[in-house]
């Protein structure tokens, strides 16, 4: 049960955004554009970020979410990134993404726990620092979307097949509000 | 110095918002909505539990701007913020506003670890669901910010009075980038 009564039965961060529509809009902009904006990453690799870093941190709704959504979106499917969040080493992904998930993980432990030398692995894999650079931004801002889910006890349904419906929908509408609807009269 | 080439040699998030700008609106909305957006906590509150949690999480940019940014909004000042710093639990704050500081303080170390207990806590003492949503979600969003300036390892300069001097502007002018100045056909 939420620690706080909100507005709607819907689980996870979707009822923290219909319980305060000032913070959610720049929240909603954010994942879009961490997420789904034009990026040298696929948006699959993104979502497999922030699945693996949600997954880290232990957090049932966003990891189950983002992991539907890195699944819909990257050739391997589910299996992929069931071994990715195994053990990103073995999993078969380019050994660019193995280094960003490392950086992600440290990400996750501390900012501080970033070292010169992760980022010189990455480079040498041929990440570019607007890839780093993103790649520190989705992990630190699953940090605050784990934290802000769990810290406000919200539910996390069991079902995967709710996830992977939900993945459909962001996959095709994006993490936006939708636009209200045009009027009768306009 | 910073693990990637900024476009400027501005220190802590200042450099990473001018390096993407794509990310940077929604991150400076968030802030200015959550710190001083209309709210039943006053901005000197919630500027302190930026503060309090950056503190926790060691990143000096974040503690020490918002730290002066708390201290130019509350009557105590910094000797106030200070004594937060050290031990909320004997500082001369409400008990509200430490019931706050405790939730705060448990979503820094996992959304998980704030209980029905922390938040009956706070209740107790007067608070409001909107402002323990709106405690987490500053905590959270500073686990992200934190994150994001050490992860990249941004400078963070050592002389209080610059970080003075930045407060007086961001109580001024908030945390929105300045409009464009007009154009001169305008």
């Amino acid at each position: 049960m939420p620690h706080i009564v909100l507005n709607s039965a819907k689980p996870g961060i979707r009822g923290l955004l219909l319980y305060r529509p000032e913070t959610a809009r720049p929240l909603s902009e954010l994942t879009e554009v961490l997420l789904r904006g034009p990026n040298t990453l696929t948006r699959g690799e993104r979502e497999l970020i922030a699945a693996y870093v949600s997954a880290l941190n232990d957090c049932r709704y966003c990891s189950s979410s983002h992991s539907a959504c890195a699944a819909a979106q990257l050739p391997g499917g589910m299996a992929l990134v069931e071994q990715v969040r195994a053990d990103p080493a073995t999993a078969p992904i380019s050994a660019k993404l193995k280094a960003l998930l490392t950086i992600a993980s440290a990400v996750g432990h501390s900012g501080r726990a970033v070292t010169a030398e992760h980022v010189a692995r990455a480079c040498a894999t041929g990440a570019t620092d607007t890839e780093i650079h993103d790649t520190v931004l989705i992990a630190a801002a699953f940090c605050m979307f784990n934290r802000y889910v769990d810290g406000l006890a919200t539910i996390a349904p069991e079902d995967p097949a709710l996830y992977a419906a939900g993945a459909q929908r962001l996959v095709l509408q994006g993490y936006l509000p939708p636009a209200p609807a045009p009027s009768r009269e306009g």
